[in-house]
């Protein structure tokens, strides 16, 4: 380490991952430069897949497991298109899973045979995880010698397993996990497959840049300023965000742990909305919280849902039966055109189903607070020498709280969360339903994807984060420059807001 | 403020109080001294009552309501009969509620006309709240010209207003919190009612004494390191400590308010285990988790007690379906001669009644930590110039930490938890339920009630708030001098066990 600088380092392990491929699943042609072909999820990759590994992977995970389960298709034919569509290697547990479906006329579990992708802070037995860091490669979380290396596994992965997917493959993250884009010393930068001069999202760009590309159909990242929200809305996939203590996070890697003002959570994206149900609901048919302590023992809650669905049967036969509220911007940063017309859609869309839209909710920006001032990173990046990213959020000079100064935050955002209770109740008044809003529709961040360095407003995702609220993300539209034509502004709700205007030319029109 | 000293100003806001109570009920003849009379919840309390005031107030909770919710006992008589065994005056909405029942015809909620007594955390309209804080009279917390003093209400308070319960008596906490007896410099200090030579425990103390003297049937504490547990083991009534996030802690006062590292949380105190399900489920009818940011959005589990029950009938029936471990010591403090009566007294009981008794757990001590140096105590004490009592657990010069220090013990703290939880799933092997033990039997503290300042180990409560489990507790037996002889012993676990030994004599000797 002393005589090896940080980006051989770096290197080493990236050509190491790139020799993991199968020498025929490489490819030979030089790949077109992003600025002849920007989009690659369609024709350009399927010309290297056959008819059946196409068929396989643009299939969502909810339809997979409709035939793997019933022995359709077998785990290893599903787990060799995606390995090929990812151009990894690994297909790991499919020939147990074939073996035991061959003998027990059954799948192993809901998931038998489904290939599941993992942001890299899941520990998976035999894999190394780097969370974006050189210092990380070779050791266990920094720690060199320690004994879990390459045998550990998070408790998120113990589950999936049981259920029967197969983990394939991990997907890259900006190291320090504070970014809104994907950038590290390993992976280098993680760009946009439907427009590769643009960003994946971050800080599970990995994951939403697989599976726009179809590369894998559904993973988990994890949230605690818009991380799996950002991706999701950048590719053009779905993912959820839920509330602290549903999901596993026990035994995964993470940024500045033990932090426990805002907690990031794990979350799945996928391809489809009802891909993310499947996964959600398949984890919590583990009872997780028997195993992981900060997990609340809240199974699925088959009730809600179907109390919800009836709700949307009785809005669509004419008697208006769920209400919506819209957030047309935060109160800080007004989004680009592309934005504000999505979020027109969704309104329309809305009534069109026969559902109510009652009022604009007010703005609420969030903010993004380090607690330690930044020392749980500067250690991390320090173990090999690499600089931190000029994505990294985390600024400098940066003070360090004390108890007391916490304690005090702590008090603030409870405030906060009760106030925004207190209004969201408030709107029983004028919803009709006898109940409050049952959804807040708003924009994730107030450009789509942008080129990299400009991702510059989190307040989008962040104030959910601090509510502790679940907030699902779901594709409407694509920017599209002849439609969304920005005009000239002079009035600016902030200075961020001014300084995010002027970057349209940044984003949709590339 | 200035001219005044804190004792004059404790003197004069418990001469208030007194004064608050009407001439009629005021004891003419001086009291026995406690050497003369220990025991006062008996004959000596029941010659000032009624026959209908002794039959009321000895009546618990779950049977007032069945009384109060038919109509056969009016609010106010029910309340009246607390009021004067409670020596308090406030009636309340006791009027409001029988006035309701004669025009509705029904009760306002299933808690109609019942008394509840809350720890003096809660704020309640048109009544003071000192939390024992000499500088908070006056004030709202301790803030002066704060328009909430005397107007803002707790969120459990407004729920069990809804529920139709009579809010007619607060009870004294020690300043700060953070002591296992309860003292102040207003009410002074809170004996034991069954000797009162001896401490009612803390720091929910004065609940824990009232309820321990019927004069009411019931209350709310708090808890963080046994502060519910406590009063209830000290005075022989039931108390839970639920996990967070279950009962509203919502606008009640609080010490070191913002720690989160282990949250105090609320929890009932009452005469019979049925009242303790009496009042948590009456709460979380109130659906808090859309009032309180902090609760769960998790109802009562009528299946997961239909099912329990079950087992039970099927234990009785010989077939033994619940399993237990026993704690005996926490492997830091053996506990006195009469907790290890009541622990044995325990563990035949459940064999009788059918259940298995599976396994000695392995003890885990607690510790107790202030990470803010005790900065907010020190603040609050400040306000009237008073000295910190004796029994505050929070010492001098302790460390005010870091954000990087409070993380690296949160993640100690989960560690830990994943560790008891893990162990705790270990024991499916042995039970021979197919499940791992069902609950575990502990002492609550290493004594029966102490004379003042002897309060030395919180470690068998504390370990339960850092765990964050339920944790329940019901009476069992009385210290008694002719069977519980201290043996001599030398060997000790720790020090600590060595001075709680020799408490012997002050403790069930007096």
């Amino acid at each position: 380490m002393t005589n090896t600088t940080y980006e051989q380092l770096g290197d080493l392990k990236r050509r190491s991952i790139l020799g993991a491929i199968p020498a025929k699943w490489r490819l030979q042609n030089p790949i077109p430069q992003a600025d002849e072909l920007r989009d690659v999820t369609g024709a350009y990759i399927q010309q290297f897949l056959t008819p059946q590994e196409i068929e396989i992977t643009e299939t969502d995970a909810a339809g997979i497991t409709e035939q793997t389960t019933s022995g359709s298709w077998t785990a290893v034919e599903v787990a060799e298109a995606f390995c090929h569509r990812a151009a990894l290697a690994h297909q790991l547990d499919a020939k147990r899973l074939d073996a035991y479906f061959a003998e027990h006329k059954k799948p192993i579990g809901p998931l038998h045979g489904l290939p599941i992708s993992l942001k890299d802070q899941f520990h998976v037995k035999g894999v190394e995880t780097t969370m974006g860091y050189v210092g990380w490669i070779g050791t266990f979380q920094g720690k060199k010698d320690d004994p879990r290396r390459a045998t550990f596994e998070s408790e998120l992965v113990k589950e999936l397993r049981n259920l029967g997917a197969v983990l394939y493959c991990k997907t890259s993250v900006p190291a320090t996990l504070m970014a809104g884009e994907t950038v590290n010393n390993i992976i280098s930068y993680t760009w946009n497959p439907k427009n590769r001069l643009l960003s994946s999202g971050g800080s599970s760009g990995g994951e939403g840049a697989l599976i726009a590309l179809k590369g894998s159909p559904g993973g988990f990242g994890t949230d605690i300023g818009g991380s799996i929200r950002i991706p999701a809305v950048f590719n053009g996939v779905f993912g959820i965000r839920p509330s602290s203590g549903r999901m596993p996070y026990e035994g995964a890697a993470n940024s500045i742990d033990g932090q426990n003002m805002i907690l990031s959570v794990v979350g799945p994206l996928a391809t489809t909305a009802r891909s993310l149900t499947l996964l959600f609901k398949t984890v919590l048919s583990q009872q997780p919280w028997y195993h992981d302590p900060l997990v609340l023992e809240l199974p699925w809650r088959a009730d809600v849902e179907e109390r919800t669905r009836a709700l949307i049967r009785k809005s669509a036969d004419g008697s208006p039966s769920l209400a919506f509220a819209i957030m047309r911007h935060d109160g800080m940063v007004r989004p680009h055109p592309p934005i504000a017309r999505a979020v027109e859609i969704v309104e329309q869309t809305l009534k069109r189903l026969g559902h109510k839209v009652t009022q604009n909710l007010k703005g609420q920006g969030g903010r993004v607070c380090v607690a330690d001032g930044g020392a749980d990173i500067a250690h991390h990046l320090g173990l090999s020498g690499e600089p931190k990213s000029l994505q990294c959020i985390v600024g400098e000079g940066i003070p360090h709280m004390s108890a007391l100064e916490i304690a005090a935050l702590n008090v603030e955002k409870r405030q906060y969360q009760k106030l925004y209770m207190d209004y969201w109740n408030s709107t029983a008044e004028i919803t009709g339903t006898g109940r409050p809003v049952d959804g807040v529709i708003c924009p994730c961040a107030p450009h789509a994807a942008v080129i990299p360095h400009k991702y510059a407003h989190v307040g989008y995702t962040a104030f959910v984060n601090l509510l502790d609220y679940t907030s699902v993300v779901f594709p409407v539209t694509q920017a599209d420059k002849k439609v969304d034509v920005p005009e000239p502004k002079d009035d600016f709700l902030s200075e961020i807001d001014k300084i995010v205007h002027e970057q349209c030319e940044f984003s949709f029109f590339v």
